[in-house]
């Protein structure tokens, strides 16, 4: 059993949404030195099989890799283990009981927020900006729909034309032309009634925020959530 | 022995400098794609004493926990360790002893830097921004010597009423102010003749940065340094 508070990252998906949940985290912590920081220890080892592409039958299975990523992260002892990547939750069962820590999920962690950002706001709809295999797993539609909460959401074209080439773009480094794709398809889901976004993909914040895009102010982002999550765990044992 | 490329990074001091540097170590990377970026394995754990204090005589050492993050790093296997934080490097031999895989140096990735920077530069003068441990070690101050390259240093007034304040603020937080501050030591550095810094305390670039300073234009960041070693090394062995 874990002794120290430590939280795991399986990251690499991409590399820089893992170093975008650090840096949230950090931000999210009231400290006022480095020892009051969140301890963790961070697998940002990309070189694991494109989730999009194997959900979509025509790639290699990222598991195998997932599971290297989990065992290494069992011989650090980490007492928590998250994930900053929306689709890798397809494999979320398997990696729970790979990990010697329990697996927080991050539909949980931005369902949390999404209640505590909407509260009060009259009929509510939410956008959502996901991946293919996000959609298809309905993570964020049914813990919406629980809420009574109607989601708007991406259709083919949207996806094909603006969410995977502005998700591509991100991960070889051309952020802020991601976002601004983000944020068309944003500007589309609005026109369809959303009135706020759950960005369900890990890519999108940093991309709007290299964007400068207006419609940060009014998103859930699930890597702030995840990071939120974190911090208040912290806190928790550390009695804060 | 190591058998796959894998850099380690025993981190957290502070937190924010080593996601600074896994940042830069992502931008400096040409890649199409996820799986093209550099493989890490980063040890954030805060929980270190203060280096500077026990430097100074006033504070626990900070061996013990450094030793701990090193066995971790070696539990994954690294292939390389890197420390992106310059005052630590005074336990560098001590960690080096302790790891299996080679340590890098920072102040050999800075000056490798400075030299491609200031090649045709007439009689560069240049001002180096550190912790009093750093200075007084003298890496850098020996290092620039043998290049022949004049260094322009910090006085006692200008490390208790800048420097110091600056590095506190930035690992509470208050990055942009602290940020102001390393801008004001700079104009200091910069009215007695440096025309170039070397920034050797890796909280002073996310500083400047957050400050909007001018200086980072003109500054050699021992983090961006490091981070362009660890591309360079991941390219050769990729045979990129």
């Amino acid at each position: 059993m874990p002794t120290r508070f430590l939280i795991g990252v399986l990251g690499g998906m991409g590399p820089l949404a893992t170093v975008d949940l650090l840096q949230k985290i950090i931000a999210a912590t009231p400290a006022e030195r480095d020892q009051q920081h969140v301890p963790m220890a961070v697998w940002n080892v990309p070189q694991i099989p494109d989730r999009q592409r194997a959900l979509a039958g025509i790639g290699a299975s990222p598991l195998p890799a997932l599971l290297d990523g989990v065992e290494h992260l069992n011989r650090l002892n980490v007492s928590h283990l998250i994930i900053p990547c929306n689709t890798a939750h397809h494999w979320f069962d398997e990696l729970r009981s790979a990990s010697r820590a329990p697996v927080l999920h991050i539909a949980d962690a931005t369902l949390a927020q999404t209640q505590l950002a909407l509260a009060g706001t009259p009929s509510p709809r939410v956008g959502v900006i996901a991946t293919h295999g996000t959609l298809a797993a309905g993570w964020y539609q049914q813990r919406l729909a629980a809420l009574d909460i109607e989601t708007v959401l991406p259709d083919e074209q949207e996806m094909d034309n603006l969410f995977v080439p502005g998700c591509y773009a991100v991960k070889r480094g051309e952020v802020a032309a991601g976002g601004a794709l983000f944020g068309q398809l944003a500007d589309r889901l609005a026109a369809r009634g959303a009135t706020q976004l759950i960005l369900a993909c890990t890519e999108v914040a940093p991309g709007l925020a290299a964007a400068q895009s207006c419609w940060l102010a009014r998103s859930i982002d699930s890597t702030e959530a995840l990071a939120r999550r974190c911090v208040a765990l912290w806190r928790e044992q550390a009695d804060l």
